[in-house]
């Protein structure tokens, strides 16, 4: 059994990859891993969901993603953390399982479906790797007390809380990989920063990962980056357009099917999510191309509300947006006047709000439980980043909101009633 | 009429790309094509189709690359030609839609499709651009015969043979684009070249581009890169073991559509092409993502042949490979040995042939048609590239072919008969 | 007479140039001023001085980054400026010229020579742009007043403040230059930022270059990469430890010269220098090549100290350094036991204090009066940049300041009272 | 004695580098050989000597690259060959060395030198590392024996094969570093291929490095980017028209001295290169600061040729050029021409030509005696490349040469005898 765990194959595998240059995999039980059915899904479910309508070059998939994290802890500890005292051998291949294994419950468009079917990736992750699946049977062949310790370090129960930090945390190996990946394929400068420099300053504590000294410069880069990702992409108006018009086509179609609405095409993937009742084999069935099979089909249905939504994502006919200041009487106002010109405001008038909080830690005052990160002097004391870092206080705890509003233009202006749509038109303006 | 096809819009729009940073439309035509239906539709078709099974970053679209190619184009037009004597200023709009639409025809993995239907890409890029479709209806708008001229530049029938060679020649804005793109993408360093120095030294004449004297090393670079993309990525023997198997599971399904098979769930999209029948509207309806949902609903059909390759497709379980010397004696053993043991060679037994020639011309003693690169001297005389560039004559006319045979290893390794088995081994063997 | 202003070459001039691809140049006046020999000049002044001897690849000349200045203010203009309402064609010559010469003055190691021989580089650049040199005739020839026009410019005088702002201002060419060509050659992640966006949504008015709010997230990524530069490469201590040496060997050569102090070999292009009495052309003769040609002769030199500094420098052997709290105290109890120990600590015993204000701007309370980046709304209000975003916020007006102690280690070792040593050591350990 | 081979440092010293993003030292000996003043003296000698010229930012010196090819050594046997069998781990510290100061006996701009005083890089290497030098003291320090050692395989005599093909063959880490850093430097995109795969294609033999067959292509691209370079970069007319003056300002100063010509500062540095009697001593005390000192100096020599030429280099004002077919004919009477028109042809007309042979090996027919390049096969066969590869096949044994004339045109212009000027005017315009 224990043979397994340590077991290297003959030839190491080399992902070629344009982020860490090269992905390198000698120990079998990872290999075997990337082999099953649950993770090359991963394949067909892009990292950015719906990003690539407004970042057209951003079509990169989690299975992309998730390598790239392994290969990051997978540096962590040969490069780095072997042969110190702080740690522990024996966690080298949970950690690498944790690694790559971290989203491996995510679906398609997972913000979206969670929204609308009340479905959570995390759960699933932890089904996938307890659960009967391939995945599962190879953790197992490890020991059979294995798949349970590599999903607790992935829902941050797991008792050794270092190895939770590598990949949850602040400053973690999913955070670098997306960051950097991110930037890449949107085309982006924002999402550099010195990740060599931020692997070799890290240190293994019983804790957590604390960073050099010395190397906070190349933290305060890192939460510079992650700022501006937040700011320039994914939050990026235009970006969240394409999630506001998945967000309605979804909630369409569940609100048909409750009403006994007949498809021409029975959505027979999607029951079980319209019946809030999902398998773990349901959930691995569903991913990207299986949903645009059905926006696809859904074009044709008979419902004028679901084919004009899925038309509009099917072919980014997307809706013109306004940032508002969040008033909630501005909406009513809005929403009625939809109403009286006939265009329902449920599907057709969309409020949004977002916010991002660049780094914050729990202390007395705030509301936050982030862990923070922490420094380590030369002479060994620890200190939290804020308190040494001019940069870094000044954005802790600030966070920023941001509200818009998303409505289908061309409808507005086709409305007969001239009274109304002055007023609609009248109201969208102050707004500005 | 005459207003629409000068139009340029108010604000222009600016597409964040890796490769080229930035690409600019301004023309309200181009606008209003990339809006349409199916110019949207190739952002769900993969450029480099099951490519990304050996390369898993090269998960990027046609759409991409339309959009690059439009922008080379734009380029050489707006920082090079406008201005030249032997440029006709009238037609850069038609340059530029030709450029975008040159591949508007692709569907899913064209290749395997053109062989296991006998569609034709090049055929379905005209009926769209003339056809019913939201691309002609753009066009037209220009002017009644737009959309032909712009599908005879894309045919090679035009009668400005400079137009032609912008886009389709020995040193064109396609090729340009995707080298640089496929490289990126999958993160090899061979595709890179002086693209910028190519754009300056090129010179509009009446027949073609031609290419200043000053730029042949150039030239030689970006040949040398197409050589090496096509050895190291494009015929990379995993990465055609995708095709191979689409190839086969296709074959598989139409197959046994021809014998009255019942499927479980009817692939509806793929009927036309099951009947060799198909209408541009079939066609458009067709994207990776109707291809993949067949795929993985055909892992649950009871046919084991299907369902197999279904599933390794999907999972990725490609089948092993082999170089050969291409034997058809070999070939023939070996089928009949693989029916003996009771494996299908039809559909697990499949010998590969490639070949890449990476530049020639129409001469004497030469097979080849293709259009030479012409250098333009300092004293106005054009020479044929070969002529002058010792690297480049040394592979003029030099093709390079490759053998592979595959098959799922597994399968031989579960042969029952030990003399079967035996004697399949020995062969593959030899094969090394 | 106007004509020369307005006269470009046939063919243009391109340097190929790693930071922006390629540096273009049009206009003769910019040629001719370029092949003067105060420009070539600039050739052998490295630009960052002492630093290579840290950041070993950092061996770049002003030449280099006097050309990139250029470059960035041509394209605000000619790819952005030109045709607006607010900017005046007229002005483009002379915003070209300044750009290119804002640093003629510069002599070797500039910093070094302003402290000890109290020269001012400010002064030369208007003295060489304004005298009789090679410069001046070609800026004559466009205009007998151009020099005079040219050199308000660079010292910020000319009445039109759009001009000054371009290559002087918290947000100018000279900066956006500098950041990324010291990053590229010192390889470096941090200095990187997105100028092509920038350059965009630059836009001219009567007294400044405004910004368009929407690329605020790009002035703040800049205005980062510029707080990193500054701590994680100007002011690293080890850098600063060359410029250190270079002082104190100056100062002692200049002692020694007004002592009287017979020289082996008399540094003839410095005696100006040491009678602080330097004219223009004197000036112009000294670069790089001189200072080192003396510096290698004064190892030879009898004296020791000066013999002992010359050779630090050149073989690079630098004094060690500890971080302190600035404290005079130490500083003096420090010095005095040096002088005990019979080690000078004039020329053996340096405190060092920088500091950087990423951001400030003019206001009650405020020090300093530089003059703020101002954003453009969409509608057209004029906006500090700070007020409108939090991370700059955070850093406006925020100096931070440090201090070093250099001193040459193996001389204290060797100290023979070991009661003085012992006090030294502990004085030194207690600063870490 | 033996402890000091193997000592290693407490703390790693990194090196930033562009090109290998770090360089890494552990071992004392070569950290204490950094530190040598022969080593430090390389800093102020450029790598590419008067290519700066022309390439304005290739100002990166001999230091630079000379820890880039250590780099590369080390890597090999750190990352690749230690372990291996047919490696001897004994060899580690020698290699390293060796790799260190190859280039260790270069002087300032060496080709001059060479061609004018009859000096010799490789002697130099040899005296340095053999000589009462710092550098000697180091390697001394390991061994008696050790110096030797490490000078027999710069020098090519070392017993082994293996150790010297690492640093002196057809793909070596000398031109591995040198063709990437010089591209980065003169940022052009030619030099670009991939050694980080080399690096893992790369297998110790008793006789030299040999090359996975898999590693095929990349060793193509390699010899691309090599014959790229030589073409693009250091054969480029106008970079050698900076050494052309060079030559000649030298040979001025070297027949003025000899003919006891009385120099208003007498360049005491060139004396003994002068009087071709030039000590280990004399040569280290030489470096570029020097040269550009007398240089300067000169042009305010009273001798008309010397001073103009010392101006011409220093401020860059270099000769016209001109192709030509190589006839000697041509020259003789140009020569005759220049005479009669008091031009003094042997300084101020120069035929130069030049040649590369991308690749070659000894072999019948062939006169060059360069090892080839042997790929290893699957099954352990050694191939020479060329017998595999298409691309380089094409180019082995192809030497290209080029021949280039360079005269002061203003000074033809100036020749007040028409009908000679005519003359010359017209034989130079039939060359080209």
């Amino acid at each position: 059994m224990e043979l397994y765990k340590n077991k290297k194959m003959l030839e190491e595998k080399v992902f070629k990859d344009p982020i860490h240059r090269h992905i390198h995999v000698r120990d079998q039980v990872i290999w075997d891993l990337i082999k099953t059915k649950e993770f090359q899904r991963l394949r067909r479910i892009k990292q950015l969901g719906t990003l690539y309508l407004t970042f057209h070059t951003a079509e990169h998939s989690r299975f992309n993603h998730s390598l790239g994290v392994y290969e990051i802890v997978r540096r962590m500890i040969d490069e780095n953390f072997e042969g110190r005292d702080t740690w522990n051998s024996d966690n080298r291949l949970v950690a690498l399982c944790a690694a790559l294994l971290h989203d491996i419950g995510h679906g398609p468009f997972s913000h979206s479906f969670e929204k609308i079917f009340n479905t959570n990736h995390e759960q699933f992750t932890n089904d996938i790797i307890i659960g009967e699946t391939e995945v599962n049977r190879v953790l197992s062949t490890v020991h059979e007390s294995f798949p349970a310790e590599v999903a607790s370090i992935i829902d941050k129960t797991h008792k050794d809380k270092l190895l939770i930090s590598m990949i949850s945390s602040q400053i973690d190996a999913d955070r670098m990989d997306y960051l950097q990946r991110d930037a890449f394929y949107t085309g982006v400068s924002y999402g550099s920063f010195d990740m060599e420099r931020i692997l070799r300053v890290m240190r293994p504590t019983e804790e957590e990962i604390v960073i050099k000294e010395s190397g906070m410069h190349a933290v305060e880069d890192y939460l510079m980056s992650r700022y501006q990702m937040y700011w320039q992409v994914y939050f990026h108006p235009v970006s969240r357009g394409g999630e506001v018009i998945l967000n309605l086509v979804l909630k369409r179609a569940k609100q048909l099917y409750q009403q006994g609405y007949a498809f021409n095409t029975i959505p027979k993937h999607l029951l079980p999510f319209f019946n809030e009742n999902v398998s773990v084999k349901d959930y691995i069935r569903l991913d990207e191309a299986v949903i645009y099979y059905y926006l696809q089909e859904w074009i044709e249905e008979d419902d004028e509300i679901l084919s004009d939504l899925a038309r509009r994502f099917v072919h980014r006919d997307l809706f013109k947006y306004l940032p508002f200041d969040g008033s909630q009487i501005t909406i009513m106002e809005l929403t009625e006047l939809f109403e009286q010109a006939g265009i329902n405001p449920e599907y057709y008038f969309f409020s949004d709000s977002y916010s991002d909080l660049p780094y914050d830690y729990d202390r007395p005052g705030s509301k936050s439980n982030r862990k923070p990160i922490h420094l380590l002097s030369r002479n060994k004391k620890i200190k939290e980043i804020s308190s040494q870092s001019v940069i870094i206080n000044s954005i802790t705890g600030k966070k920023r909101q941001d509200f818009k509003l998303y409505y289908p233009k061309e409808k507005i202006m086709n409305i007969q009633d001239e009274s109304i749509k002055t007023k609609i038109l009248n109201l969208l303006n102050e707004l500005h």
